[in-house]
């Protein structure tokens, strides 16, 4: 319940473990990306797992909202590459001090967010210990006919940047009860042809990062865009913090609105009309700025939640 | 690290899911079944969680051989079917008492296991937390072209039981270390076209009683039969726990041997060509018996290892 540590490293472990698996053919979308590919391509996969007292309160958070977190971060998964989820396993390791009924709620809220998204729960595995809940839920996805998946990699210097919505403050409770951007994902693929997406699950610095690593660039963000992008949750959350709403919306994890970078010439129309908003532009110098309206440039630390501290 | 509890019930909670579930149109696999099917039936798909203290002691098993064993249970369950396994994702929620380098060695065990079967590690999600560490596999299989999943359901009246081999008293060690049957399932796949299988993980008599129940029929073990059957682990664990050594080999779980049914006329020499362990008979009538050389029946008690009690 505490997205904001230093850290050691996930993204450490993840490349020390890409680094021994490279050697095959290279998989069709990096380890590390949002998805992995199965199947040559056309499918692609994805695994979260949520462990209680760190990605939900078990005595604040309600069974079926916990089943439906599980499977709603990984539907957001499938939305940051434009992929329609299909089927999901639903793996357990419940706490003895949950009732068989509770066990049922949280299985259903699993099984009926996947359903909302039209993916079906197909299988899992039950299991309990005398320890906090863990929940893992993992989604095959498939990619419409005709497309690609979005990756991270495609930002170019001049792309404009758009988010899906306001962030920051998600602990207030939307880190429970966010809506995957999967259909809003499509509609902005077939919209505006994205050349790169990534949902903010660590943070919209940290998130934002990782497009401008994967794509070899950096970016400047506008000050006054990004005012206009803070979530009221964040500003609520900065009067108890002390910290600025603006630091908790660039910082704060699980907001799980998506980053999306588009071709410079997109008109500005066209974004409007799917509600997002625009922050700033992929530069070809690297780092992250913020960019005041008299031009002075602040660098942003990309902070935010890593697991593996 | 106690596979023998009494329990309320992975199976009920199975069951209540399932009836949650049902409606669209049924799976290829059923659900409960020892994999899911993906993609029209050509993918199966299977989860596995493992948990520090319940299915590994972290204070005696290396991190290698507690990822090891996370992979090849989850290959276990794509050998009960025949299926081949193709690419696999990692999820870990890992003890912070964990060093980077051990929390790597666990995941190298993982990817090493399964590179051993041809199966590819491409992604997953790390975590870590004050917690014990919990471990989750994810494996999609395919079918070879030109065959069919061997389900639990296949069993018929009069088929023979047999096993890829000895059972009982696995929790001495080889419960880390055993072999996944992956090749041998798909050699006996080729060399007897089986009616059904699945693999021992919960227990000789409780994953037997999981072919009969879905194949709606019962079973006569002979008891000289079984008497070879039994490890010698599970004559020395019983020289410890003073139960019998037959009692281990019907009832400890992860043996990750096969419980295979072949059709009655299948020539003796073809299942031991394949070092098939005869143990008995599929019967019309339901419930599981143990039949003496002199004809006398006992009935045999499916218990076993069995999560959320």
């Amino acid at each position: 319940m505490n997205p904001t540590h230093p850290q050691r490293g996930e993204l450490t472990l993840i490349r020390r473990l890409a680094a021994h698996l490279a050697g095959g053919a290279g998989p069709v979308v990096p380890f590390g990306d949002d998805m992995a590919a199965l199947d040559g391509g056309r499918l692609l996969w994805t695994t979260d797992m949520l462990m209680a007292g760190v990605d939900f309160d078990p005595l604040q958070h309600a069974p079926e909202a916990v089943g439906r977190k599980a499977m709603a971060v990984n539907l957001s998964d499938c939305a940051a590459v434009a992929a329609t989820p299909r089927v999901a396993l639903l793996a357990v390791a419940l706490s003895n001090r949950l009732t068989m009924d509770e066990a049922e709620r949280l299985c259903r809220g699993a099984a009926d967010c996947a359903a909302e998204f039209g993916c079906r729960l197909v299988g899992g595995d039950t299991n309990s210990w005398d320890q906090p809940t863990v929940v893992c839920v993992t989604i095959a996805a498939s990619i419409d006919p005709g497309h690609a998946p979005v990756l991270r990699s495609g930002a170019r210097p001049g792309d404009r940047i758009l988010l899906t919505g306001r962030v920051g403050g998600s602990i207030l409770g939307r880190h429970m009860t966010f809506t995957p951007r999967v259909n809003l994902a499509r509609a902005i693929r077939d919209a505006l042809h994205p050349t790169a997406m990534i949902d903010i699950s660590d943070g919209l610095a940290r998130d934002l990062g990782h497009i401008l690593e994967a794509s070899r660039c950096g970016a400047a963000l506008r000050s006054d865009a990004l005012h206009a992008a803070i979530h009221d949750d964040a500003r609520t959350l900065a009067a108890s913090t002390g910290r600025d709403a603006l630091d908790h919306a660039l910082c704060d994890g699980e907001d799980f609105e998506l980053i999306v970078t588009v071709p410079g010439g997109t008109p500005e129309s066209a974004t409007l009309a799917l509600g997002l908003l625009p922050v700033g532009q992929i530069t070809e110098e690297p780092g992250l700025f913020m960019v005041a309206p008299d031009g002075f440039r602040t660098p942003i630390e990309p902070r935010g939640w890593e697991h593996f501290t």
